[in-house]
């Protein structure tokens, strides 16, 4: 591990769509964002629909009848990769918090193994959006060379400590309920309540105010739940983060969020150089693009900047965009209209 | 009280600085933002510094020898005036979750009672920040013709989605603290936890992640306490956070936080009319001064804008400032150098 500690055996999950070419370098590799499984895009194995749907896929902006597209789900995660809800084989225990301090960089590793594993010889891009931004970022200094393209959206070259008091206090919420039990709780009494209110409070910066404002002004919920005093749900936006909330709670492992979580904080592309310029200088592609959004919250727009142009070099084409869409930081996941156009021109 | 429901004999607290003129018009009303005393400045009475310290006072931009200044702690608080925390008379009990919902239409109804049991005939302005604010405004509506002057400072004419949203989440994180007991907690074992997380979020919120990259960037905290784990406080911003938060906690009633938060959201000068425009156009002073910045997270800056233009009327004299004080919503407690000179040039 990049900060110290060993697994054993540990297992990537991944998921591909299209077909390996002859010459095996038709390749894409997508890292995610902090919750999502490698479930990118609906297949016949999994016709469920993938958290970017509308981009991967035949005759999509990533069009699996040229590529061969590989989603891993992050070291560390709780969807088939190994992480802290996982068996350590040493013990036969869950890893819970023995789990090394895990890094971006680990996560990155997780995605050379499988590039590897699957016998690609080149990849045409890493992309990744937030987490996976940083990831891809991470991967293309580790392993120089192999990608010919890096795509970046609503990610930067660092972790600012906007971003991390946010995650520190999701942290804190969560491991402040009693049911977290100093990370030992049992697997059917997982600490919902703190869960709940940290995804509510990751769900509020995803987003933008001004989507918000627009969305839903000042609207009253339809149905309040009152719990019998008058702080419960009075607004719509109230009624909206406790349904979102507890779609979420539930599937994803309080452990897990956490070193996650953690491991967002610990990213900065300085520390493979001597500053961030310094460490931007190591990267290798020939072709760059930079998305950001003028409403994120978490990676200002100014850090998409700063990431662009850290990576203009002689030979190189870095496109940077800063998109004018409303929904902050998860615009990659739904402002389609905008980034349909992008990813299919990168592609092409 | 506004929405239903009466307080017997509620008192409220407040402090005054300088003298009431013979002809009994030179008086300033301060409301204050959510959490902070009638304790605006220091005095012979309570030496102590002010949470306006620098802006009242000898010489100072709200100048004592010539103005008469009145600060009331809201109604609903916990600085002397009745709240949540206090005893209600009709039973001899802690009002506690039993104290009707509140406005801030009742807290301005609570600064009149004081101007009017002071014998001011006329103000020369209400000031307010934040919360403040929004109960000046309140106060210049119910009460016309009463004030000359208006200065809003980090305020608006209503509450949008995105801080209704946090200050939700702030009160969910308090009720869900198992110490809180549905607002029946002990005097002396109050929801601490659930405090100190919360505060931690409203601290987020009301500086900005530009002054945040500036103070602190991504330095490592000088006293790291892991209580552990790995979550503990890595990061300086993590120490910041803690050292401040836990300041406030123990100061403040959870219950008294919980009602002004929710009156906060409450807000809409829409109320006082079909729409925010024919609200505002029931002010009738003579002169407003409209102070946002542009780093505020909680009442950005065109709601400042839409303040300021919705004031504007024949005759008024309306100054709008949108000030790029880089902390936030704060900034009018600690960027002085660019508040003391506007409400200097108010009060001249």
């Amino acid at each position: 591990m990049h900060r110290g500690g060993s697994l054993l055996s540990p297992t990537i999950a991944y998921e591909t769509w299209g077909t390996l070419n002859h010459e095996r370098d038709n390749a894409v590799l997508i890292f995610t964002g902090m919750s999502p499984s490698a479930h990118a895009a609906s297949s016949t194995l999994d016709p469920a629909s993938g958290w970017w749907e509308e981009i991967i896929g035949p005759g999509r902006p990533i069009d699996t009848h040229r590529y061969y597209v590989i989603c891993v789900n992050s070291l560390g995660s709780c969807f088939g990769s190994t992480g802290p809800a996982s068996i350590d084989p040493r013990t036969g225990e869950l890893y819970r918090l023995t789990f090394p301090v895990l890094s971006l960089e680990d996560v990155a590793r997780g995605g050379y193994e499988v590039v590897k594993h699957l016998g690609v010889k080149r990849l045409k891009a890493t992309v990744g959006p937030s987490m996976g931004g940083m990831t891809a970022l991470a991967f293309e200094i580790m392993f120089p060379g192999l990608s010919e393209g890096f795509v970046s959206m609503s990610s930067g070259p660092r972790s600012l400590p906007f971003s991390i008091a946010l995650r520190s206090l999701q942290r804190e919420i969560i491991r402040k309920d009693p049911e977290w039990r100093n990370g030992n709780y049992p697997r059917d009494s997982v600490p919902l309540t703190g869960m709940r209110l940290a995804r509510k409070l990751g769900m509020i910066t995803y987003r933008s105010a001004e989507e918000w404002r627009l969305r839903f002004g000042r609207e009253r919920a339809a149905t309040t739940d009152m719990n019998g005093d008058q702080f419960g749900q009075v607004f719509e936006i109230e009624a909206y983060l406790e349904h979102h909330a507890n779609k979420f709670t539930g599937q994803f492992d309080p452990n897990c969020y956490l070193y996650l979580s953690r491991a967002s904080d610990l990213f900065d592309i300085a520390e493979h150089g001597s500053s961030v310029e310094a460490g931007l200088a190591q990267v290798r592609v020939k072709r760059a693009m930079i998305i950001g959004v003028q409403t994120d919250f978490l990676f200002p727009i100014y850090q998409q900047r700063e990431l662009a142009e850290g990576l203009e070099a002689p030979g190189r084409e870095v496109e940077f965009h800063a998109l004018a869409s409303l929904q902050g930081h998860d615009s990659f996941l739904v402002d389609m209209d905008r980034y349909r156009p992008l990813i299919a021109s990168f592609f092409a």
